[in-house]
């Protein structure tokens, strides 16, 4: 018994079938005794298809008006499911991103969340519905209605349950929780009972993709229970919350990130000030960089190293190229031809040898490392693309998840 | 130069080409150095897609949901035809029902304006853009989103146009002005520069189709100048405005209304009350009772017949039936095979033997008139099914339409 906020994606509520099944799952929740605060995404396609209508209009249409468009597609997915849910004889009712009270900042296509007025959810509980909101939505200080770009779902179920001091958040995907690896490359990988915030963002910013960072973000700081369960399956998901302090090794997960790129500066002047000069230049263009090598190079020299996004390593180049004089390395060098492979898990500073235990499975796999980075929940490698999967089983196969 | 409303219907935003060709009419317009103000349906069959859409997952929807639903046709063509604009150069911004401040009553699916808050579009034109505004919605005082019904886009931009005191209101349809007769069965119907109010509200009511009377009826109250033109051709169209008095005879035109069925109840008791008694019993169940007449019977008895609309004909057959006893008539009988065509113009009253005209050149077609009907401004006659058009090119011959 407690305030529940449960969140759909698009593919659950995709057709007429898995609107009922999402349907079911609300309403047993609100059987057994709970106010059931529903997030849901556009249907499907729908967000796709309404980007087509507008490019055949106008390909560099505003972005207000594309807020405008797009947000019709989470208004007709609550609808249709607070009809779904009306014909199983509950009471239900379905609200809008403004009517929910969402306010945003005022930049159209990725506004972020400024506050919610919780008022109208608040008074629809107490009456007894079931509040179906659109997630992905809000409205600026001029009135008009925003969208909140990438993971905008996710984050509106949990600035929904962080405002209305909710048990728990739910986030229903096509996966049945958080997986120590990627159970299509590793077989046996385990599905976590918890994880914390951190450990989390780690696994999502490599690339595990069940959760957006930004939704990650916002339960960290607002301390909201996150579970992410599977809308096709009854079973208990993995529950994302405050970290437990634990000196006991807990390596939550082995993952790999496709979008990496390496550039490689060679033959740079060995004076103060060379590393500042080339990684301000890429943040002013927003690019971010991950691993850093540097080492000594020949005459005087040193040679720079660093992985940028893979979908980054034109602009970061063409940067590089344009201010050439500026960076004065003798070459630039770049590879695509790489992957970041990390493991993540609380615990990892107390444990020494977890690294080293990293590397022997990538030794005994006959797989050469070409950069290695260390925090203090993760460490990360990056290696040859065609190496990723095999690297990941390795690894996996090394460590032992039966505790998690 | 002056503030215009311009509404378009959803035929004529259907596709790409429409909405361009849309855009470039208001375009003209705002070119023109007038303000504009442009109120738009959902797109070509948008709604019966939605309402499709809803059927298969709750033929019961409510109307709530149902109007949270559709709302987002009329949200997808404003956003679609600002793209548009936006394309071509102009500076426009669109507005849902509630952003452009429509207050309705609460009951969804059919609500009525209440107020409109016009700041808002005013604003915009102050900052010199054009507006597009969602036609056919409103909120209501919970903050739901309603829609207007029948008519509904139609009666926004009249509204509008009477809160903004706009110059004029253009109502563009695929027809390019109100004639004479319907052009498909009169070749030579003449289309009118000019009508007033209470002839096109009968031509409405008579099925001329062009306006819905609820926005005319708005027109009226606020006197609002309304334009209907055509959105596919570039002419002057008609203009509905308030009555010129008039000596000499306008006939406006001739219509034909076939949502008619004639009911007869035959050997009711000669007292008094007895026609109060039917009549109340129908308005009580909203059954609208138009041509009625009254005959003396048999044997101290009278007869009644009336006519009501063929689509409330088995209602109030079945109403009828009931109250048999209450009637008391000897029997009832029902007859769908009519058609009601009238002629209509200001004028009339001054002008005997408009009806003896009308009456000749149907004598001369050979037609039987079984009903007649009177008023200030419309003489109707009930007349056979089969004989519908050919009564109404007979009519229209015998009066002459060059002067309008």
């Amino acid at each position: 018994m407690g305030l529940i906020v449960q969140k759909f994606g698009g593919s659950s509520v995709r057709d007429k079938e898995r609107i009922f099944n999402v349907a079911k799952i609300i309403t047993d929740t609100y059987k057994a005794g709970n106010e059931v605060v529903v997030v849901v995404s556009a249907q499907g396609d729908t967000t796709d298809d309404l980007i087509a209508k507008a490019c055949e209009i106008n390909e560099n249409a505003s972005k207000r008006e594309m807020d405008m468009l797009l947000s019709t597609g989470e208004q007709i997915s609550i609808s249709l499911l607070a009809m779904a849910i009306e014909k199983m004889g509950f009471p239900v009712v379905s609200l809008t991103g403004w009517q929910a009270g969402f306010l945003t900042r005022s930049n159209h296509g990725a506004a972020r969340i400024r506050r919610i007025k919780g008022e109208r959810v608040r008074r629809e509980l107490d009456n007894n519905n079931i509040v179906v909101v659109a997630g992905f939505q809000g409205l600026n200080r001029f009135d008009d209605i925003t969208t909140l770009g990438r993971g905008g779902s996710d984050t509106s179920a949990v600035a929904l349950a962080a405002e209305l001091r909710a048990d728990r958040c739910q986030i229903y995907t096509d996966v049945d929780g958080v997986y120590t690896a990627d159970p299509r490359i590793v077989k046996d990988a385990v599905k976590l009972d918890e994880i914390s915030y951190d450990e989390m963002l780690e696994l999502a910013s490599l690339g595990a993709g069940v959760l957006h960072n930004r939704s990650v973000e916002m339960a960290k700081k607002y301390h909201v229970n996150i579970e992410v369960l599977s809308s096709l399956e009854q079973k208990p998901g993995t529950i994302v919350k405050e970290a437990v302090k634990v000196e006991k090794l807990l390596i939550k997960g082995v993952t790999k990130d496709e979008n990496v790129a390496r550039i490689a500066l060679i033959g740079l002047p060995d004076t103060p000030g060379i590393a500042f000069k080339i990684f301000s230049l890429l943040a002013s263009k927003k690019i971010n960089v991950d691993i850093i090598l540097q080492s000594i190079g020949r005459h005087n020299t040193k040679d720079i190293s660093f992985t940028v996004p893979l979908s980054d390593k034109d602009a970061a180049l063409a940067l590089l190229h344009e201010k050439f004089d500026v960076v004065g390395a003798e070459r630039i060098e770049a590879d695509d031809n790489v992957v970041k492979v990390s493991i993540v898990g609380a615990g990892m500073q107390y444990n020494p040898g977890v690294a080293s235990k990293m590397f022997e499975a990538l030794y005994d796999a006959n797989i050469n490392i070409q950069m290695i980075s260390t925090s203090e929940i993760k460490i990360s490698v990056l290696i040859e693309r065609k190496d990723a999967d095999r690297a990941v089983v390795s690894i996996h196969d090394a460590f032992d998840f039966k505790d998690n």
